[in-house]
């Protein structure tokens, strides 16, 4: 689903022009020809990811995309490269009564889109997602977030429970979403500087991500469906926090 | 996105079988052949509509199920059969505080099972779509759905403006979502028998539909992005209602 470059020569070039916007570079096992060990001197000198993958699954990924022919390597694009944690930090004093999303493990490229779009739309100030274990920002990402990549600060996060902390020290109060066994979630207060914290589709909160959280809250199900979407429920929190946010001034 | 089958023999076998569950039958164009109209025959004295398409969309049909050759006939199938009207005021007298959600044209099918994953989470007691111009109930709505269509009251509506006119003789109230120019989603009244109504993806209420409701929301954004998607809509107004049928007693 995310967006593919495949073939030395256009690898090389998205590497000159763009290397940011490269999520990792895939090389063929066994192809020790001079041209890829060059590309891979490139990428590594730019800071890219080098994977090796079976040359079949190289050939899929070229015919999927129309090109014929045997392919040594490729590259996954990001079609949108999120901010680093420096310019957060520069940017956090500007921020008036925090609201912050957390998207800890998004990982199917039309929820990942959707969160965006709904955090958008209830006016988050940032969007904060950990380096690996999300979707790629490609261009399934945007097309699902509607237009709300080009407004959002999207921060991409290397070590996110330790984000978290600095959050917490900052006086951010984290809520978490989580299936079961959360508090009300309609029972916490939302006024104050606030993150609302969701999980990926199959795992939900991690652990550690789960352990920095001031309250763990779960919405009330009716029904016999354990869960909601992941952006259904974020837009469930998020509507709630702003309706407690319109009707009294922060309690903090 | 659909389920497809492809080909006169299992479009016959399928007919015969589940013809409730075809949706519609595809004919090629000027393939005037015996088995054919034979075939056609069959889908209309079971009520199912009949198509004609060009040749060569068929063959792209059949190749991307991995079925070679040319095809002159496909029937599209549903995963799912909604119950009809007739079930639905049977049902009715046994609804308490009735909730209802009626989904205008969702055509995306991951949006589709969103909506119905969203709707049977909120505890509702039927979700009405229209048999026109909604998308088909396939393996991709089932999936999205995560398995809300076992436990969910999915009503099949053949003249929508009709049933919600009935519905407010019944004496339900209805709230429709609109992305702009409704009130505000939280000033509502939500505690009495109540049928929130969203429209699809990109043209939102029909006219008729808009005319029908009581009362048009809209839910206030804070960003540039002017809409939700469909289900993370539908999630806020629900689970809007439900905090407050959950801390009052029922208006009516």
């Amino acid at each position: 689903m995310a967006d593919w470059v495949v073939g030395a020569h256009a690898v090389r070039a998205l590497l000159a022009a763009a290397p940011q916007e490269v999520r990792r570079v895939l090389v063929a096992e066994g192809r020790r020809v001079p041209e890829v060990a060059e590309l891979v001197a490139d990428a590594r000198a730019a800071g890219v990811r080098v994977e090796t993958a079976p040359p079949a699954a190289l050939r899929r990924r070229a015919r999927s995309l129309g090109v014929g022919g045997g392919t040594a390597v490729a590259a996954e694009r990001q079609a949108f490269t999120p901010a680093g944690e420096r310019t957060f930090e520069a940017r956090w004093p500007t921020f008036q009564q925090p609201l912050l999303v957390v998207l800890d493990g998004v990982e199917d490229p039309r929820n990942l889109g959707a969160c965006l779009r709904t955090a958008e739309a209830a006016g988050a100030h940032a969007v904060l997602v950990p380096r690996r274990g999300s979707a790629t920002f490609s261009g399934v990402v945007a097309k699902a977030a509607s237009g709300a990549l080009e407004h959002l600060f999207v921060v991409e996060v290397a070590n996110l429970s330790r984000r978290l902390q600095w959050l917490r020290e900052q006086g951010v109060w984290l809520v978490g979403g989580v299936d079961a066994g959360g508090g009300k979630h309609t029972d916490v207060d939302y006024r104050g500087p606030l993150a609302v914290v969701v999980g990926g589709e199959h795992r939900g909160l991690r652990r550690l991500t789960r352990e920095r959280c001031d309250h763990l809250v779960s919405i009330g199900m009716a029904g016999e469906v354990a869960s909601l979407n992941v952006s259904v429920a974020l837009g469930v929190l998020l509507f709630e926090a702003r309706r407690q946010r319109e009707t009294a001034a922060p309690s903090v």
